[in-house]
This record gives structure tokens, sequence and C-alpha cells, in this order.
């Protein structure tokens, strides 16, 4: 089969073994797969130990499986697969696991290849009437809503999302459903009109807010985020980045306010908000897994490939 | 009366006049005030706006009050004046006041003198079974109660304090009641004995923390904290100081990790665990005013001023 495969230096379309479930895993054919920032990422050294297939985003059609339930239906997939004994796994942080294999990410192939196998535990099967372009971005939801798993937002609050990419865009998504008065702060007059639907935007302002969420990508978020938000507020620190900040830790202290991590989230809920159609998304930009050039340089809200 | 004034330069012992209560405020005699740390960083310059009378830990009786049942009362204080307009006041986080005033530390003189006004509303009687050298310790006591209104931390959880100091202490004393399985982490084998009784002690620890609370004083304690918190666990910062440290934030991105900011706390339940006899207090070492030079050297516990 084809393949996009990282070998630590650069991407390659290579022929590749198509792969063999193990005794807990499905065989999944790939419909759809989308390209996440974490891929660019990568391929700018942010995963120094990955080598191999990348792409973590994914709608597929079960072939083969431990649990025949599976066999035939539409499914996607978390990408953290826990070994289930350790500290982690045992207090319900599977995501967080010690020796977890984050498909696409950490020592496990990933879903830019026409087969992919994936732990069967992992799987959520797709509702008839999400269309895969949809369902491809029930992972990119799940992460934005582990926002609502974390923090008590609640609809009579001011929230501010700091940044005006695909990331804060469905954290916008997420965070209107509440109905708090939202603002997004981003740095570009011709993004920010996408969001004028689902919440106020600003370049600058001198509002304060109860919960900021840093979406920038950028290390100095963090720093933004503090002036923006109120004293005994909440701060949501949603990008990740290689380097370091120089930072003032004795203003959170003195405001006492809270910075919480915040990564992978929860596929039902997801799954059950583009059900009802309750996510209002632009469209991907499908490409041949051959034109990946294409899809990783593309400059829509979001490219990826499909396999027919 | 006698003050130490402190000038934006140095501290000196001044003849100084005595205070006029305001319509909403009590004139207090003072019996005892303690040093606290933060007397100590302002005279290194960490409050540079303030000049005035320093000390805001103290316990005084009540001579002149718009409140008539306070005269005559031995009572403790809380240190900030809100001004009950603001957004903070407004919205129950009155000592976070955009506009407040904080006893010996912002805009108010403080305790060490033999006199003090201050807001009325601000006092909180002294049940008569708690002696003066242990009421004295109510506001630090509420500093770390402060911990325990912030995060919940569960009996079978495992905690560690940073920190082998009088913060440190404090915090210790509270959190055992607990009974969280409690690790203290310091740097000083003689000042770690005085904690044998309470909790765990070490000097290094391989051990990881669902919850770690910084109590080290020093801007390197949030990465001693990151280290040692479990993932999706929680870091408490209860340390301030001048200077920033460089931190790579994606690490609590990653890990999902809740950073807390903590500082002033309820006196009402530090008055109740005092009375209950539940915290186990050093003795206090208690100077005269004129000798404030060896109050503010002392390697005590705890050093403070008696008036008699």
């Amino acid at each position: 089969m084809k393949a996009l495969y990282y070998d630590k230096v650069a991407m390659y379309l290579e022929d590749y073994n198509k792969p063999v479930p193990g005794p807990k895993e499905s065989l999944i054919k790939i419909l759809i797969s989308a390209v996440c920032n974490t891929d660019k990422e990568i391929l700018k050294g942010y995963k120094p130990d990955f080598f191999g297939v990348l792409g973590h985003e994914f709608v597929g059609v079960v072939l083969e499986s431990n649990n025949r339930d599976f066999i035939g239906k539409r499914v996607v997939g978390e990408i953290n697969a826990g070994c289930g004994e350790c500290i982690y796994c045992k207090t319900g942080r599977k995501t967080h696991c010690i020796n977890r294999k984050v498909i696409g990410i950490a020592d496990k192939d990933g879903c830019f290849a026409e087969y992919m196998t994936i732990n069967t535990e992992l799987l959520h099967p797709v509702p008839d009437d999400i269309p895969s372009e949809v369902a491809v971005f029930t992972e990119p939801l799940a992460a934005a809503l582990e926002i609502l798993e974390q923090v008590h937002i609640k609809p009579s609050q001011n929230v501010a999302v700091i940044g005006d990419g695909r990331l804060a865009y469905m954290i916008t998504q997420v965070i209107s459903l509440t109905g708090a008065d939202l603002t997004v702060i981003g740095r570009h007059k011709e993004k920010l009109v996408n969001f004028n639907n689902f919440a106020k935007t600003a370049i600058e302002t001198e509002e304060t807010f109860e919960v900021v969420i840093d979406a920038s990508g950028s290390p100095t978020g963090i720093v933004t985020a503090g002036r923006l938000v109120r004293k005994k507020g909440t701060i949501v620190l949603k990008s990740t980045y290689a380097g370091k900040t120089n930072i003032d830790m004795s203003y959170f202290v003195v405001n006492e306010i809270t910075i919480k991590g915040s990564r992978c989230g929860p596929f039902e809920p997801a799954l059950q908000l583009l059900k009802r159609g309750l996510i209002t998304l632009p469209p991907i930009e499908l490409y041949e897994l051959k034109d990946y050039e294409k899809a990783f340089e593309s400059k829509a809200f979001k490219a990826g490939f499909e396999f027919k």
C-alpha cells in the first residue's frame, strides 16, 4: 500500500507493507484523513523519537476486528493507546499512559496510508447521518471539548479565545454553545471574519475575562492570557510548541489565577454535536495521497487525503 | 506613639501620630504583631509604591469602633480592604479589589506600632481560649487554608509540599489534617525534622504526586513542582518573589497540569482550627519594638513584637 512515511528527517510517499492487526486490534481501510498542525510540527522536529507513517485524524471502515460488531462499520478513532498497567491507566487517565502509543505521533503508524491498524477499544462508530468529510473533525472537536471537561464555564461568564486559526475556530464553536459572552482575539482581520457568526472579535481589547483560552500557537500566549484574565480567573492553555517563555509566576500567585493545560478530549460528545449539526465547519480540501505536498501547503481551513 | 516606619528606602523607629479611625473603622491597641517574610521583601523593594508603618499580622484590643459590640474585644484582622464598588468587590473577590488598601503593604499603615486603625468589617473576635501568641498566627494560617478553598484535596491522594520554611510549615499543618499522604521536600535536614510528626520528609524523591504545593520561596519552585506532579495533577503556587522564570509551558499543556496561584485565605476556619488546638505551633520570639532589628534578624520560627 501507499503511505506517507517520516524517517526522522523528512517525509516520503512509500510502498509500505499493509499492516496486520494484533489480537486486540482492528484493520481499518482509511476513507479520509486530515492534516493537523501537529503533523507539521513533527516535520519540524517536535517528536524527535518518532518515525513511521504520519497522521492521526481519520475516518475509515473496519475490515477486520476482534469485535465482530465493528466489521463493515464506519469509524473514527482516539489516538492514545494505553498500556492498561501503569498508574495513569489504572486511575482513569489512559491518554496520559507512560507507555502510550499514539497513532502517527509515538510508536505507532498513522493514517496517511490506505490501511491502518488500531486498538479496537479506541474506535467509535460514526452515525450514518454524519458525512466522512464532517466526521474527520471528531478528533480536533474532542480536543476542544476537553476544555469543558476541565473547566466549568458558566453561561453568565465572559470568555476570551486568543488565536484566529483552526484550533481557535474549533474551540470557539464549542464554547459558543455554552451561551457565554465570547470574544475571539486575533491578529488577522481576514481570519477573524470567520468567527463573526459565533463570537465577538477584536484585534486588541481593554476588557478582562473570567476565562481566557490560549489557542494562539505562540509561546507568548500565556503572557497575553495573563493580561486578559481577571483576578481569580482561569487560563486554559491549548497550544503546544517547542521553546520556553520567560514568565513572572508571582503575578499568577498574587492574582490567584488558575492555569490549566488541555489536550485530547472525549469522542462521543464530539460525535453527538456533529450529528446534531451544532458545529459549523468550513469545507475540507481533499487531495490524493500522491499530492501530499499540496495538502501540507494548503491554506484552506483544513486539508486532507481521500482514498478511493 | 512609636511605630516602625518605611520611607521607600529604609525602616526607622519613629514618633508617629496616633491614628484616628474613620467612620467605618476601629482603633486597635496592638498586643502582639509578627514579622512576615513579606515585610522583609518590602524592605528589599518588593512594593516600590508603599511607604508608611509596616506589619500586617497582629492581635489587638478594640478601643473605639463604629460597631459597639467590638469595643474591648480582642481581635485579629484581615489585611485587604476593598472599595466595595469594583468588579472584584461586587463578585465576591474583595481581596482582589483593584483599589484595595492592604495593611502595612499598600496605601494603609500597618501594625508595627502601638495603635492602628482598620476597617471594622475586617475584624474577627478571638475566642478567649486562644492566647494572643497563638492568635497572631491566624493570618498565615488562613493563607495556608486558602489552598483548601481552591483545591479539593482528597484523603486518598498523595500530596507534596516543596519548602521547609515557615510558610511550608503552616501549609503542612493544614494539609496533614486532610489525612492525605503528605511528603515535605526541603533542602535543609535540620529544618525538615520539624515536620516529622506531620508528614514524611525528603531531600529528594523519585515519587510523583497528585497535588504539589510550592512554598519554596524560589522562582524555580514551579520547575521542581512540574517534575514532581503527576499528569492531570495540580500545582499550587504559594510563593511570591521578584523575578521571572524561564518555563516550557508546553509541558503543562501536554500533561494537562493545573497550576493555581494562591494567596490570602479565610480567617474564621483558621480561628476554629486554632481554638480546637489542631495546629501545632512552635513558640514565637517576642521583642520590644525598639529592638526591631533583632526581630527582623531572628532565626526563630516566628519573631514579633509585644506591646506592654
